[in-house]
């Protein structure tokens, strides 16, 4: 069973209205709601693959209340752990030209018994678990090392864990020694206190420098997207790249299928050309599908057949 | 027991945002989200008077759920039948300056197969109802006609109904013979075909024909609130007046806390001239709440004491 970790979920809504009246009511053409946040989109993605899987993290309020019915709608195996506070959501209005205007509504505050709560539930969670995925930012009242602290827990129940996130608590967590984390090109060019983009694309000397940064702290393996250049792996024992072939779509939710097959691929124990190849196309896939956390298997096996993967010397 | 019918809730969300980007992402700096919709209104207010009561009603998608979920947490007892469709959202933004914007979601299109699924749970609850209350507007899919036949089902039972609608579906709900209607004002102006306010306040012999047609059809009694100038009733042996303490506040829902108090003096046995002294009390605390379908005790107490009640010779 794979755990996977979603500690700030959120319900984004998108209103389509014609011709928008900033001043008085709306009556939206179109409404879209779906579960999102980097965890849920993780969870669905597994789901879809077929993983034996457990969705956890906090919710509370109406919006958690809704986000549990249509994960159960969808099938996906929830153990959410209950907050006060209300669960975020995004309200998205667009018009025909495009997103116009967003709401983001802060993430819930998170109280320390709450977190002890959802932490109990994880060390239980931990019998019979074969991965981890830790995905996306910590709300409000959590530390930076709450990720550290989770995989420090899995690590000595013996259970690998995989990284998604930002900032400090992906300094805090690659310490903690995960499988692999997977930071973005902008996380690395924070590391590195510069650009890592060049005219004719990725400057891959320098993304595997601040690869290494991470690698160094303590986490195993490296996976980070260069967009159309393919992913980019620093596996300890030196850098992969696997390229699909372009598509058109959008990017959004594309790193967490990603991770999804990342995590797929660990548990399956396929080696890293194989985990990056899956990665890479379900990444691919995840782009022509027109919602974040989605795919047709069509696409994910014609990008399958596509990926080019190669050791790669830069470093 | 009140069975309290909401065929078409709502949650209401409010954010609010000090300075609008209407073309960029905002960071509310609050957020309220509550259950909406008249009948919810309704049942809650009669929940914080003591009352023994059942909310039914339809209730779909993350929406639905969301709002049973808060109506669990407030303790109202609540049996909705599920449907397929998403239940609607209101979304308002306010910035310093009060409203700025709202979108409204249409209601969810209700099946037939849906509406026979909560029919049958709605002749079950008549076991036991010592009054119904219909409130709101009917969500796509119902015909006008789909209060008259609830009317009609409570009628066979021996329940005595209230009936808060407009449109067709109060003109065909009044024919099948409610013991109470409430139009509000603007209603009774459609059924004269007229405006009814004079520059010293409302017509009230026009008030009162209006409202005759209504008893006319089939209403055993009418009650429409007057704005400042109180609450009118129209009780088949003549026309009431109740007028509380003016209030200043927040109006909407104060027609929900109105009907709340006549279906509780109905259940109670109250004579007219006592229901009306609590309907005018209740709106005018439902006023002072910053809230719809809430209202402080004390408030509720002290508008009661000052509520005048006359018979009016409109007539």
């Amino acid at each position: 069973m794979i755990v996977v970790v979603c500690l700030n979920p959120a319900l984004d809504i998108t209103h389509r209205v014609p011709a928008v009246n900033w001043a008085g009511v709306n009556r939206p053409s179109a409404v879209y709601a779906r579960p999102g946040g980097k965890g849920l989109n993780v969870a669905r993605t597994l789901h879809a693959l077929g993983a034996d899987l457990l969705l956890t993290g906090l919710a509370g309020g109406i919006t958690g209340a809704g986000i549990e019915a249509a994960l159960g709608e969808l099938g996906v195996p929830t153990a959410l752990t209950p907050i006060a506070a209300e669960t975020r959501r995004t309200f998205t209005i667009v018009d025909g030209g495009g997103a116009v205007a967003a709401f983001h509504e802060a993430g819930p505050e998170v109280s320390a018994p709450e977190f002890t709560e959802f932490r109990g539930q994880y060390e239980k969670a931990m019998d019979g678990a074969a991965a981890v995925v830790l995905s996306g930012s910590l709300p409000r009242g959590l530390a930076a090392r709450t990720y550290a602290t989770l995989i420090e827990t899995a690590a000595a129940a013996g259970v690998p864990t995989v990284l998604d996130t930002h900032g400090e608590a992906l300094l805090r967590g690659a310490a903690a020694g995960p499988a692999i984390v997977k930071p973005n090109l902008e996380e690395l060019e924070n590391l590195a206190g510069r650009r890592l983009s060049v005219p004719d694309g990725a400057d891959r000397a320098a993304v595997a420098a601040a690869a290494g940064r991470l690698l160094s702290i303590g986490a195993q393996a490296v996976v980070t997207s260069l967009g159309p250049e393919g992913l980019f792996a620093a596996t300890g024992d030196g850098y992969w790249r696997a390229r699909a072939a372009t598509v058109a779509g959008n990017a959004t939710g594309a790193g967490d299928a990603t991770v999804a097959a990342l995590v797929h691929g660990l548990v399956l124990g396929r080696p890293w050309d194989e985990r990056l190849r899956h990665a890479a196309a379900l990444g691919a896939a995840s782009v022509a599908a027109p919602v974040a956390g989605e795919f047709s298997h069509a696409d994910y096996a014609s990008a399958l057949s596509a990926v080019a993967v190669n050791r790669d010397e830069v470093g």
